[in-house]
């Protein structure tokens, strides 16, 4: 069985993926372009494999067609936006993901970029190490309403962490009105709008759906608080990248933090604003998270080979989510 | 009466205490050169006045010679480095101080800059500024033990923030050996060589007294684990910065957070190291905090005018620190 490995890097600071795909007799490729590949890049490097082991690349029917062997796409991490899952089921390809793994470190990027927006590091430290002195005034938590949009396996670590802040109040909206939520915080459940209004603090931890791509306009920003910041660390397009640019750039909003974005790496206007936070889609890259997502999305390639069952094929509302999308 | 207030900006982002003094019949002049004073610059200025709001401008025997009519220094925050209390007591000038307002956003602050250095916000944010897009492995506090070196105001509210992060432990080193903390948490008392030895963050929380002035050099620097950060928002000088930099430069330790430093504004060589994050002595800076100080140090100004007692009078232990030092 051949497996190539496209997200990258891989197995650099743990080798024991590598290391159970050898004991496994599992021959592997790690993609040699050592970026995020175009989807037709995957095209031409896909035909002889039986797995992928998958970042979050684009994997269409261009590469699908290509790949005429192709058994299990195994992705490393939460998001599926970028697989076809209809078109993988239709040619009887399984799907695995690793749902957990990631949250816990993107919810602690999340609360460091909100820090660090709230009080300008970033500006600060950009700006000493041009040698400019300045001194920004910032907020604490404790006089800010957060507003968090998506309370799933991270919305919902983020609100923890904000239990050690005497955050004023929290704001949910989530689908699943029934969420309870930690009794000692002061968490209220409310509608997006109520956020995009209340809010000092909006953070979004939402999966990329047809419902959520560009969900977040020039609508919603500006009738955000002058001074509010808001943050994305779920999956770029949530919020349409030219209306935040175009608010920000118009003197709206206390400043932005933006980990994902629609095309990655990211080359766009963003860049030139100084109180927009950009980090290059790292939340789950902390080293704990990243050796979990690498092992367990390995494991499922060695359950395949074994003949076992997976343990974490993608759920059918997943696929659902993709035929409503149709 | 008439007062001079060295610190800036002051009344900006609520012009409370300019009211107080208005209402008392107070003249004031706020600081015309904008900036942190010197010591000759402060002599010069000073010799009209009958009170000072200051700052971290050094305010020692050659400014308070040109203070004839001083009667009170009425410091907006906590560190008493910069007043010679023991050259005031002999002129009976009163010294007042606001010890408990910075505390707030000082540990916020360090929350902040801990997890930008855990994560490399600060690095990959400079460098998708510049349009390079570079993906950082991090670290997340739960595999993390964090050494907070001063457990006072400002270290124990660290503590506090720290505890929905579950932080594998937390060691603490303090002069008073009898703290006791949080019990949900694992926090042991030890000395300060057992933390920068065991350590992954190890966080300073000091004033600046002849003991702890420099009290951090290339020794303790280099016995911290090679990937350990190192972060300082109390005062500057108790790290040695050339050490800092040294040690850094070298290619030990995993980053450093400086908000404080020997000569603000700071224009050393620590603006030369990415992994360096840097603020400029913003620790006290939330507005809220900073409204807090400005009014509690106007409010001793105006007890003076009317003859009642201070209420936050420096206490003798600060001055038996000052005398111990000499």
């Amino acid at each position: 069985m051949r497996v190539l490995i496209t997200t990258v890097p891989f197995g650099t600071r743990d080798n024991t993926p590598l290391e159970m795909l050898d004991a496994a007799g599992i021959d592997y490729l790690i993609n040699p372009l050592n970026r995020k590949l175009q989807e037709s890049e995957l095209a031409e490097m896909i035909p002889d494999f039986d797995c992928v082991i998958a970042g979050t690349e684009q994997i269409g029917s261009l590469a699908l067609e290509s790949a005429p062997k192709l058994k299990l796409i195994s992705r490393v991490g939460i998001g599926l936006d970028s697989v076809d899952l209809l078109e993988a089921e239709r040619r009887g390809i399984q799907v695995c993901y690793t749902p957990e793994a990631p949250a816990p470190a993107v919810a602690e990027l999340t609360i460091g970029l909100m820090l660090s927006l709230l009080r300008s590091i970033q500006t600060a430290n950009m700006e000493l190490h041009r040698g400019d002195w300045n001194r920004y005034f910032g907020r604490r938590l404790e006089n800010c309403t957060v507003g968090i949009i998506g309370a799933g396996r991270i919305g919902s670590r983020v609100i923890r962490h904000l239990e050690g802040f005497d955050v004023k109040s929290v704001l949910v909206s989530d689908r699943n009105q029934k969420k309870v939520f930690h009794e000692r915080f002061n968490t209220s459940l409310v509608d997006k709008d109520t956020i995009f209004r209340e809010a000092d603090v909006v953070s979004l931890h939402l999966p990329l759906t047809v419902e959520t791509r560009n969900m977040i306009t020039k609508r919603n920003l500006l009738s955000m608080k002058h001074d509010a910041i808001i943050l994305n660390t779920s999956r770029g397009g949530i919020i349409n990248e030219q209306d935040l640019y175009d608010v920000l750039k118009s003197g709206h909003l206390g400043g932005a933090a933006v980990d994902v974005f629609n095309k990655e790496p990211y080359e766009g206007l963003l860049s030139s604003i100084d109180r927009c936070v950009l980090t290059a889609h790292m939340g789950s890259m902390s080293v704990d998270c990243r050796v979990r997502m690498e092992i367990e999305a390995t494991e499922e390639v060695v359950r395949l080979c074994r003949g076992e069952a997976l343990k974490s094929a993608v759920p059918e509302e997943e696929y659902d989510v993709q035929r409503a999308g149709l």
